[in-house]
């Protein structure tokens, strides 16, 4: 890699930190000021913003990028007026920072506070997806972080054209420009760069696919907060009640089944698979599901005339997203717990059950980020928590877990005040 | 490395997975009946324990190991003794597991809880101190996370006989006795090995030095909670009480210089430094510290025929851990700010002043884990912040910031009780 680019990287970086600094004490109102402002740019800026997307999207016709990498590829008017209405929201939310988390005096009189305070220069590193730039701008923003995106090298222009309004909006509101910066260059070796500033870039967050999240866990020595898939699970336990199981797992699987929080994988109770599998099977069917099976529901679906295939070994732990989802009878609530456990990628696992007791037990057992009992896996978003706006849904169990938010966003520190206090 | 070594470790850890499951739910008594057992068990194992202890210091002084180095290795009654008090002191705190830390009912009627829960599996690296696989294990324990332990190759022997110790509590109390593991060998692979583990293992914390804590945070996959070193700044205000600033720099720096919340660099606003300084210095020089001084300071203090020397570039961001203070000053609190964010460690900075706007300007500006007003940076301690034990003082920003108790080796999880609800 050439000196060159690293002195970019690092400079952009150093530059970052300086304006973390400021932006950390930033009244909740300039920076209110800095996204309304966004949000007038964005569609005030489409014929701009529009004619760097169409270059964008030239290239990828060129390299052959499929229909579905062009769709994400693409701004247009709706989507440029969906993403300022994001801004707006994000303005809405209240401001995360100074929030006084505790409070204790001590027995020599030493006032403790912990203060909820940003966490300083946040490297976001996504792929091809243009609204992700403003997402991610606008959150760390609010929650006083500077940020540093490195978007796709797909949607380099665009990301260019939406970063120039970004630093508009921070100089009409008299905050620091350099506090939202995009890597000018999509030169691979400036992330390798950018992942090794470890001290001046405090948290990178991927948004991605799990190769991009694999390659920056491993090449960055700056704390990573990862977002990987959602191998969600139902569990029909022996006491559910079967019209809202058939709901829950109907919802879970087939309403939006490209997401992360949706179900890709069924459980039923032995005991009561008999009467409840072939209603829930003929449900997803008729959704068009294809259930892949082990051999006891296979059997019994098989009895009953009902179409299926035979599980792989790899089915009962893939994220399909897609209408597929592999099913499996288990003998207890303990088997599903310890399936689930296994199998699971820890996101969004769900029991239907009328039984409070086992519910609890499987609350205290699911070692996942998110249990439910008794609602659709779906459920696991930061708008549906009521956390507004989320940065994505961590996998991770330091710092944040599920959905991440503002708060998710920000640090704290430890503020003592004394009256000459001494240790002895 | 031998497939053999990395079997050893890969299985190892997922024992150590398997009984995190279990520990994950153990009650609180069962968790303090083990902790009561081991602390029972050291002094009546205390012959087994120096035998053990005198290998390692045999082979210790056949290396040329330093006085102080076998000091830290060395075991003897009253060690011991200290180490079980250790334990029971854990035994006493509140078991973090399960405190709900939030609860929200949305407007669908989902009820949303926010649970305190162990981490999982962590991965303890540190050097040759015997206490140290004992303050970890029980502290790891009573969060209910398993640990994987890996001492320095020095105390093997001792450890390997502290660790048999556990595992007989363990068992004692009913619980997993893979719940504490010591890594069975000294060979440096297996630590590479353990790093890569990020599907079994879920958190590393290494303590030691800071090469041991680089070679980690850049081999790990895992994330690492760091501790680093404190270049703790005092900064004696304009508006400062004199005998309270020489109270505060005075036990700051000398009450127990060695460790990381002493103070090392000593700013003095350039308004009151005539009077102030020589003052300081005079304290400061009767408790033998050497002071390295900038060429302002330096001046002042040779008008008064006041020792110092001239401080190179490299003391302004040293952690001496010794009787050595650098001294600058400052002409303002904003440059005394921007100093401490430029050179400190973002571990322990304190201001002196009478100035309360002063002050709360500190607060907010200085961007470190523990800030102080009229209060010696001495008290960044989980014993003094009513934590109880702590596992160490974390300078990163992600997950814990500052002291790091029982409750910062935790995670938490959502747990969401709903009667049917589905996504539309």
């Amino acid at each position: 890699m050439s000196a060159d680019l690293a002195k970019l990287v690092t400079d952009l970086a150093r530059r970052a930190r300086a304006a973390s600094l400021v932006l950390a004490t930033a009244p909740n109102a300039a920076k209110n000021v800095a996204l309304a402002r966004l949000a007038e740019l964005l569609p005030a800026s489409a014929d701009a913003l529009l004619d760097a997307n169409a270059r964008d999207l030239a290239a990828a016709r060129e390299n052959n990028l499929t229909a579905a990498q062009i769709d994400r590829l693409t701004l247009n008017p709706k989507r440029i007026a969906q993403i300022a209405e994001g801004v707006r929201q994000v303005a809405a939310l209240p401001d995360p920072v100074g929030e006084e988390l505790e409070r204790t005096v001590r027995p020599n009189g030493l006032e403790i506070r912990r203060l909820r305070v940003p966490i300083g220069v946040i490297g976001i590193i996504y792929e091809a997806r243009p609204n992700v730039t403003i997402d991610c701008a606008v959150l760390c923003l609010k929650s006083g972080n500077a940020a540093i995106l490195r978007g796709g090298k797909e949607i380099f222009h665009t990301n260019t054209a939406l970063a120039a309004l970004v630093t508009q909006a921070l100089a009409f509101a008299g905050l620091p420009a350099d506090a939202v910066q995009l890597i000018p260059t999509t030169d691979r070796a400036a992330l390798t760069t950018l992942l090794k500033l470890d001290t001046l870039v405090h948290c990178i967050i991927p948004r991605g696919g799990e190769s991009l999240i694999r390659f920056v866990a491993e090449n960055s020595t700056i704390p990573v907060i990862k977002h990987f898939k959602g191998v969600c699970f139902v569990y029909v336990d022996q006491d559910a009640d079967a019209d809202m199981a058939e709901c829950l797992v109907l919802n879970a699987k087939v309403q939006r089944p490209g997401v992360c929080n949706a179900a890709e994988q069924l459980l039923v109770h032995a005991g009561v698979a008999d009467i409840l599998l072939p209603r829930l099977a003929r449900a997803l069917l008729a959704s068009k599901v294809e259930l892949r099976c082990d051999p006891a529901s296979a059997a019994l679906l098989a009895r009953e005339g009902l179409a299926c295939r035979a599980a792989t070994e790899a089915d009962f732990t893939a994220e399909f997203l897609d209408l597929i989802m592999a099913v499996r009878l288990v003998p207890s609530l303990d088997v599903a717990i310890a399936t689930i456990n296994r199998d699971s990628s820890a996101h969004s696992d769900a029991i239907v059950t009328r039984d409070a007791a086992a519910a609890q037990r499987f609350f205290a057992g699911v070692d996942s980020a998110t249990v439910f009992w008794n609602a659709s896996t779906r459920f696991n978003d930061g708008f549906e928590f009521g956390l507004g706006a989320e940065i994505g849904i961590s996998t991770d169990r330091l710092h944040a877990r599920g959905p991440m938010g503002l708060r998710e966003l920000c640090s704290y520190k430890y503020v003592i005040t004394g009256t000459g206090q001494v240790r002895t």
